[in-house]
């Protein structure tokens, strides 16, 4: 029989190597090597995840915080090497995206619409 | 260069071919050819979603619905097929949860504790 883990962790190799990942660790570290780039990048972090939480928590986001976000986005996307790290954040969210498209399609297939449950 | 998809694919047809995703399609299919199993599942599992939704949505949970859900839950626990069933999504989740801390390995080195964060 195949291994699942075997795979998992032939898996996890290929996304290490991947040139997404190579790309993604170049932007990151080239931003956590510059004092204010790490702290405006930080401080972007810090804005969204309250947002997130607020609206996990179903609370109201008001107007000023929605300004602020707004600001700070605007800050980090001027920044060359904020803007390029988050670009490549996105693109290898594409590839953990299409993995676990991949990988949760058997149980998927099982839980998904029955031709009966019409 | 290895290949994010090939790997992807690979451990998708382990999942499928593994014992515990086996086991699980069984019980599975044995509730869903039960006429009355089916319904008591479906109705287990309408009844989480709706309390997961509105936890998530931050409402409250009443009293009444606290014990209709821990009904719900006793009845299908005495429901041998359905406790079957319901052991094997267990049995599979272990392996789902061991997958994703695979693989999540290269991205939480990455973004995880700075030594010089301290």
């Amino acid at each position: 029989m195949t291994n699942v883990h075997d795979h998992a962790y032939g898996l996890e190799k290929a996304i290490r190597e991947s040139d997404q990942f190579q790309a993604l660790k170049e932007a990151y570290e080239k931003v956590m090597n510059d004092a204010s780039a790490k702290e405006m990048f930080e401080s972007f972090r810090d804005t969204q995840i309250e947002i997130q939480e607020k609206q996990m928590q179903g609370q109201e986001i008001t107007q000023e915080e929605v300004e602020k976000a707004q600001a700070v986005v605007e800050q980090v996307q001027q920044h060359e090497d904020i803007s390029a790290l988050m670009e490549k954040e996105q693109q290898l969210n594409v590839v953990i995206n299409d993995i676990s498209q991949i990988i949760t399609k058997p149980l998927e297939e099982l839980y998904g619409p029955q031709e009966d449950a019409q």
